[in-house]
Order: structure tokens, then C-alpha cells, then sequence
């Protein structure tokens, strides 16, 4: 994971999963040779200096990063979770290289996008420059309403686009074989099982194919190999997804 | 605008800008020929009850869509503002067509989408399925540090991207003329100046590229024509950009 030969470079915070979990598990899946180099070593040119020396230069051909995760290939650098997949999926075999499906995949990204920024904002409502403890009352006010209503409309959302799907036999989100989407909507209900348990325990039963969806990537070889591995951040408070035992009233 | 021949189909809600506003303005600038189908009259199949059954059916190729806007196009339909644009550019003249230049301006798109949530969430920071007014003591508080913290670090991003695009000597965001990004930048300069006016009159000085990108796109003749005619719905207290003078203190 750290040879020289690594043929991308992901730049991300080292100690979450957060949003470069994302492309994390795409490039895992795939075997790819990637180094996440804010979780090497200062003295071999990693660490966060390393990240925050990307963010202030964006060193590299591509549009100017706003935040992590970034990726670097080669002299391009790509950031944004959605723009990050979309550029790798074809590249790793994580989706069929024809437009069409490519925007197919990226419009279900765009939905994970928005359902992890739904995530965040349970505890931190009011603004990412305060402490959690500093808005408490807020976020349990909002992770109420997430509990109760969105939780179930996104995964609703996919149950019905699995269903919909039936090249795949409601088995991936986006034609007959897996793609990086498959592994994106994985993770979100391994962060939600964490975050919100209570609610997942009774969400999940309306939710069949997306069970069994997460319950097959998760016996991939390559995904099971990595959730076990150390490379894999455990969930923490830190992250995007956060058990707060408060927050499920 | 209304006629058969209309090659795209927009569907989106017929009284606000909201992320709609994207597409309609990457459609008008190019002069193309398309339907906002929810605003025609249902008696010709249009109106609200068209957008909500396109939401149901989802009829058409592509991926099931979580929400407006919604574009058709022959048989495929695109959801999310940035897949959408990311569709259309090559199609409507509005980015280069080639992969790195469209991942470039699917980044930059990415952005806003991230900026057009938090405007979002200024007036609705505990849920959307509340009303504003029983959110207000939070809003006051996002609206705060959105006012104080991000519009500028947004608007200096934007600023940074353009100086760092020579190609173009700072006038666009991607390569060296007019993409759709540039539309959208455009359009949240016109709506945070509605929204939070006094806010925008101190954090414009800091960032002339941006502003100077605002009034070249405002000067182009489809876009003034637009602008000025009546299929531009005006800014109100239903949309994206809500101005209501409590939340700028």
C-alpha cells in the first residue's frame, strides 16, 4: 500500500472513515495500488501536512479542490466523493465504461451525497465550525426527523431502485453486476447501523433487497478482507457517522 | 417552448428558481428547445401532477430519480442538478467535450450543489418537513454562521479557482471560455445577493474575479433576455433563496 509503484494517491483525514471511506472501498474492492497518504508517515512526505500542503496548492491538473477527499492519478487530481467514483469507476471495473451507465451510477451517488450530508448535519445543525456539545439541543431536534423520516425515505428510495433495476434481479442498483454505487449505499447502512441502531432495527425490515445488497458486499472477498484488516478506521466520533445514544431520544 | 418538437423536457416545481435554475439556465443560454413541463397547463399534460408522476413512474431509461429537477431527454431521464448539467454540457456547447474537462466542471458543479444545501439549510436547519417559522431560533443561528463564515470561504474558493484558471485569465472556471459552471456561479451571486444583501455587499469586495464572472454571464444576450422575460420565475420565499430580514441580524 505504500510502494512507490502506488498508481493513486488518496488525500483524506487519516483517523475517520468520514467521506473518503467512499472511495476507500472502491479502490479496495478493485485491488487497486493506492496510497492514503495522510496515514503515512510525515518524514516519507505523509501525514496531514500532507493533505493540508494538497488543499493549499492542489498540485495537479483539475479543477481546484475545495475539501477532502482528494484523489491524484497520475498529474490529475479529482476531489469530491461523487466526481472521485465517477472518474474511477471505469477505470477500476466498477461500472460499464458507457455514458449512459456512467450517469445512471453517478445520479445514485449524487442521492448517497445527499443522504450523508444528512448524516453530518444530525450533529452538527447548526454549523461545522461549532462543537457538537455546542449544539445539542439542535441536532437532537434534527436527528429526530432524520430517524423518523429520512432514513426511510432514502432507503425506501434504493429498496424501490433495486426493485426497479431488473437486469440485476434487484440484486445492484445499476445494470447486472456490481458497481461502485453498490458499494457506496454498504457503507451507508454499516455508518447507519452505528450512528442509529434503534432506527435501523425497525427501517431495515421495510428493506429486503437492500439487506441483502449490503449483506453480499460485505462477503465480497476483497471488502471482507479489508473490513477486517487495520487498514479499515473503525467508526468514531470524529467521523460523519456518530453513535450518540442521545440523538435516538 | 412548448411546441412537440421540444427536444428536452424539464421537470421541476413551476413557482420557484430553486435547483431547477441550474438547468433552466444552461438550456437558455444555449437556445435550446425544451418544455418545463410542470408549468404548462394540465390539460395538456402538464402541470404539478406531471412532475409528481414522472417522480412515481420514473419513466424512462436511466436512474430512479429521488427528486426534482428532473431532465428527459428522448428515452432517458437524469436527476441531480449536477448529473443533469453533466449530461447536457457536451450536448448544449456548454463544456468541452472531453473527460477531463467535464470531470473538471463536474467538480466545480459539485461545489455548488454543496453550497445551494447550506443556503437550503439557513431556513430549514432541523427539517424540511417543518415549516420555517418552527424552526426560527435555529435558522437565526445557521444563518449566522453561514453569513459570517461560509459565503466567504465559498465566494474566496471561487475567487482562488478563477485566478488559478489562466487558460482563461481568470474569466471562467474551466478551460479558456463559457461552461455551465459559469451559469451556475452566476446564479448563486443573483441569489445570495436576494437572500442575504448585506452579507454580500461586504464579502463581493473581496472577490472581484467572481463578481466581474457575474456580470459578464448576466450581460450575455440569451441570459439578459431570459432574465428580463417572464419564464424567469422571480426569487420568493418559497425557493432556495429565501430573503427574510431577521436572519441577517
Amino acid at each position: 500500500m505504500t510502494s512507490n509503484k502506488d498508481e493513486y494517491e488518496l488525500f483524506y483525514w487519516p483517523s475517520i472513515q468520514g467521506r473518503g471511506e467512499f472511495v476507500r472501498l472502491a479502490l479496495e474492492e478493485a485491488g487497486a495500488s493506492y496510497k492514503d497518504v495522510a496515514r503515512g508517515s510525515k518524514s516519507e512526505g505523509g501525514g496531514v501536512p500532507a493533505l493540508l500542503a494538497m488543499l493549499k496548492t492542489a498540485d495537479g491538473e483539475g479543477a481546484l479542490p475545495f475539501a477532502p477527499p482528494i484523489l491524484k492519478h497520475k498529474s490529475v487530481i479529482v476531489s469530491h466523493v461523487a466526481a472521485i467514483l465517477h472518474y474511477l469507476g471505469p477505470k477500476l471495473g466498477l461500472i460499464t465504461d458507457t455514458e449512459p451507465k456512467r450517469i445512471e451510477a453517478l445520479q445514485h451517488q449524487l442521492t448517497i451525497t445527499d443522504w450523508v450530508a444528512e448524516v453530518h448535519d444530525t450533529h452538527h445543525p447548526v454549523s461545522n465550525g461549532l462543537y457538537y456539545e455546542d449544539q445539542k439541543p439542535e441536532a437532537k431536534k434534527r436527528a429526530k426527523e432524520f430517524t423518523k423520516e429520512r432514513i426511510p425515505k432514502f432507503i425506501g428510495h434504493f429498496e424501490r431502485a433495486l426493485e426497479r433495476n431488473t437486469a440485476s434481479q434487484g440484486k445492484h442498483l445499476v445494470g447486472s453486476s456490481l458497481s461502485y454505487v453498490d458499494l457506496s449505499l454498504f457503507q451507508m447502512i454499516e455508518g447507519l447501523r452505528y450512528a442509529f441502531p434503534k432506527a435501523m432495527k425497525t427501517h431495515e425490515k421495510e428493506a429486503p433487497r437492500v439487506v441483502a445488497l449490503h449483506d453480499s458486499v460485505a462477503a465480497r472477498p476483497n471488502i471482507a478482507a479489508y473490513v477486517a484488516s487495520k487498514r479499515r478506521i473503525p467508526f468514531n466520533e470524529d467521523g460523519i457517522f456518530r453513535h450518540y445514544p442521545e440523538l435516538e431520544g
